[in-house]
């Protein structure tokens, strides 16, 4: 059902045709994400400040019109993919300002559209930090962040996206503009609307405005890696020291097929017999800090069978260090042309037995399933690497016996992709009918027409 | 309107005599929280399980009987008061255990009628740290907590409830048992419905089991004092102490009224000419941590006109410095027979701003108005002291303008005690129409039927 005519010239009588596009060109560039799925929108919008988001919007509710809240379009689950066609609302173009820095609260208020890493190095001009830092860093945006809730490599110390929410603008369905939370540390007054539209993945407002805690950026930073000979030695080792007192900023691992397919491909000198490599990283103002957490961490790493522990000296070699991790991503894919890459969580004790059931998997199945990730916070991203492409139908099988793993260890089906499109179908392993209901019954108390990104979430 | 025979028969017969009561003894026990207003309910159920939650639910949900959960009843803005009659769902006497400790993931599971307080000892024997601590932590219940998402004296470091809750579970007013949230610190698949249940005052579902994160306990503790000239001064020397890096454990303040008061009442030797006191306290693993710490804190208060700054040699020297604030609230008695005490919160860096203006209204309506609280997170406990109770109303309008000053200063109603019955006329101050829309509508997404806790929040 194609966009009316009367509507496209409604849209482009409002922003005027620079900001209302139907032409190919912008249809396809904005019909896909990260999983390269895609469906191409009828329209795409470029709204200029919240005024317009809310005109849209209300025109989208009485008219009916299927309508998705882009970022960057790196999302991991097809989240932002015009399921139903429609309009997709792109927040990157126009609504890309830092909006104001309170260095006195520490906050910082920005639109939707700025780039993580920009606020990041934003943040940093000024001594201060922002952590969350998901691999996208450099495309997605605050946005999407708090959309998705996305993780990064810190999120064992200082938490991911929500942990540094204290407020958001959005608009609802019906054009109705509302703000939630407060500049302020605590405010338990009325729902905590803010803490719903966090990882609400675009279904139930569009956000259009974000205010943000910022910290103190501390002073030193060591990273230093640990090899061992098993996985399960280094799964033992990260809880083992997260319990002992120490919060490693990361605890960041790669298993053994990862670490070959690094090595293969950059020569680094990787112990390709290793089980596992972890590698972490610890902050502080003192150099004693950073001294009593290397040494807490490596007689753990060593209690467990830490076979090597090597501190970086200085920020090059710590670069050095962090290289594998940072190029394992990449450097699966001799394992298959098709990647199938999830990122399942479960309690941090229980990622052993996850990674043994994992390896069964791989065998049953005969796909390689190169495992890396944050086990500081349990999240491991699988992926099962297909060679040959009909055996697809099979690799998707296999990935569906590890989200039944993960949920039977008390994960979660996602630690921060969320679900999209692409879980969509496998809600059902995690949540029951009531579970579910509730959910339908949210979307239904923002968006009673289901006309804000429609088909996601499994609803 | 009061309840059917019919139901007292089922309620008796469902939960046994002995955990169903009618008597004006239980009526008159469970009808007020700490705020003294009351209402009494038409009979006190004391569940025993989560199977009974949901029975007792499901027919009041059948039959439109109003039911109000209940923690210890120390809540201070009526929450936990059967406004329309009714049941009260005692969960203090049956629901109290702490199920399960889980060392590797340093997590803790509960029933929602433990005792703040004995789940902190119960993770300090287990050389593990729960920080939530409400001043009514001997009395009030983590169901409670989580309800009201309250906070205490460590909220500026370690956060307040909402940071510590990974997973809920709750009966919903129809009787559906839910789980929300997981034993993993990052879980983005669904609606962050364990979110939207952290203070929301018992008026969406009633949660039956609490899954928290402890920490490791820091090793050690100081308390430092700093004496200011003016109220202005100390205010600075918060929020340029926060900016520079450290983050005090707790950042206290007690105007000159709270130490005059504290010390008429107990002759301390406090510096009752003062503007302000601070009262801080700072945490590690490392003695050169503390060091550093405090000599930050230190050059900042003296750089914001602290005239002298004292450092507590051992914890009896602590509890000495925290001696005036422990016993605040209750010294402030002498000037007046009934106070109205609100929590307002505002960022950081107004606090100045706010506590000049409520001098302000201290000389416009003639009421002593001694301030004392959280400066870390901004949240000041204002009590408006009424000598003649026939200046009540004159007292509550006094109040009122507070609460304009605070929102106009971009601050909360409430930083802790939640909205209840005694805030709820003061809703509209804070929200416009269509965020007390959204209210409603997800208050009818939950509990469409109205029974739950009716009357509260301004809904
Ligand atoms: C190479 C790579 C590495 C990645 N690494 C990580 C990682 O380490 N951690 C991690 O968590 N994720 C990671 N991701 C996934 C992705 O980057 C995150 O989910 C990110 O938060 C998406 O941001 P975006 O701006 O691209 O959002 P989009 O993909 O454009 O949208 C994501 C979802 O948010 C919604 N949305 C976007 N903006 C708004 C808005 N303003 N209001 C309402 N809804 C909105 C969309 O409708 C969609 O449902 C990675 C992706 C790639 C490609
Ligand atoms: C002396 C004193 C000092 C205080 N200091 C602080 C402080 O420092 N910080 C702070 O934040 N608060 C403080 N309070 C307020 C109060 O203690 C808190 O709000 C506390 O969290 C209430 O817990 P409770 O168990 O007493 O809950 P109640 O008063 O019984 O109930 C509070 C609300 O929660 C709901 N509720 C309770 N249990 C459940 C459940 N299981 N499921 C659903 N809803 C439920 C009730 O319906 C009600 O709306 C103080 C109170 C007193 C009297």
């Amino acid at each position: 059902m194609a966009l009316d005519n009367i509507h496209i010239d409604y849209f482009k009588q409002l922003l005027g045709e620079e900001n209302a596009k139907i032409d190919s060109l912008h249809k396809v560039a904005y019909s896909y994400d990260a999983t390269r799925e895609s469906r191409e929108p009828d329209m795409v919008l470029f709204p200029r400040d919240e005024k317009d988001i809310s005109d849209i919007l209300k025109y989208c509710n009485e008219n009916l019109i299927p309508i998705v809240p882009r970022g960057a379009g790196s999302g991991f689950t097809g989240g932002s993919i015009a399921a139903q066609g429609g309009i997709v609302l792109a927040l990157e173009k126009h609504m890309n300002k830092i909006l104001e820095l309170d260095t006195k609260n520490l906050i910082v208020r920005v639109q939707p559209g700025v780039i993580n890493k920009d606020l990041q190095n934003f943040a940093e001009s000024h001594g201060l930090f922002y952590p969350p830092d998901p691999a996208s860093e450099n495309q997605s945006t605050i946005g999407g962040n708090v959309s998705e809730n996305a993780g990064g490599m810190r999120a064992a110390k200082y938490g991911i996206t929500k942990d540094y929410v204290v407020a958001i603008r959005a608009v609802l369905p019906n054009g109705n503009i509302i703000r939630a939370g407060k500049k302020t540390i605590k405010d338990v007054a009325g729902y905590n609307i803010a803490g719903i539209l966090i990882a609400s993945e675009g279904t139930l407002a569009v956000i259009s405005e974000i205010t943000l805690k910022l910290i103190a950026k501390p002073k030193i930073m060591r990273s230093a890696m640990g090899i061992f000979d098993t996985i399960e030695d280094a799964m033992n080792a990260v809880y083992k020291t997260m319990a002992s007192g120490v919060t490693p900023v990361a605890m960041e691992f790669l298993d053994n097929l990862t670490i070959r397919a690094v090595e293969s491909k950059f020569n680094k000198g990787l112990p390709t017999e290793a089980g596992a490599i972890l590698i972490t990283e610890v902050d502080g103002n003192l150099e004693e800090e950073i001294q009593y957490q290397l040494e807490l961490i490596e007689s753990r790493f060593k209690e467990n069978g830490c076979i090597e522990f090597k501190v970086a000296k200085d920020s090059k070699e710590g670069q050095d260090l962090w290289f594998a991790r940072k190029n394992a991503s990449q450097s699966i894919s001799i394992y298959g042309k098709k990647k199938l890459n999830e990122d399942i969580t479960v309690p941090r004790a229980k990622l052993p037995e996850l990674l043994e059931r994992i390896g069964e998997v791989s065998k049953r199945y005969g796909f390689k399933i190169p495992c890396f990730g944050h086990t500081g916070d349990g999240n491991v991203h699988t992926n099962v690497m297909v060679e040959d492409l009909k055996d697809l139908d099979k690799g998707h099988e296999a990935i569906v016996e590890i989200f039944k793993i993960a949920v039977e260890l008390e994960g979660t089906l996602s630690g921060e992709h969320g679900i999209g499109l692409a879980k969509a179908p496998f809600m059902k392993l995690a949540f029951n009918e009531d579970e579910m209901n509730l959910f339908r019954s949210i979307k239904n108390a923002f968006d009673p027409n289901n006309i804000l990104n429609p088909n996601k979430m499994g609803l």
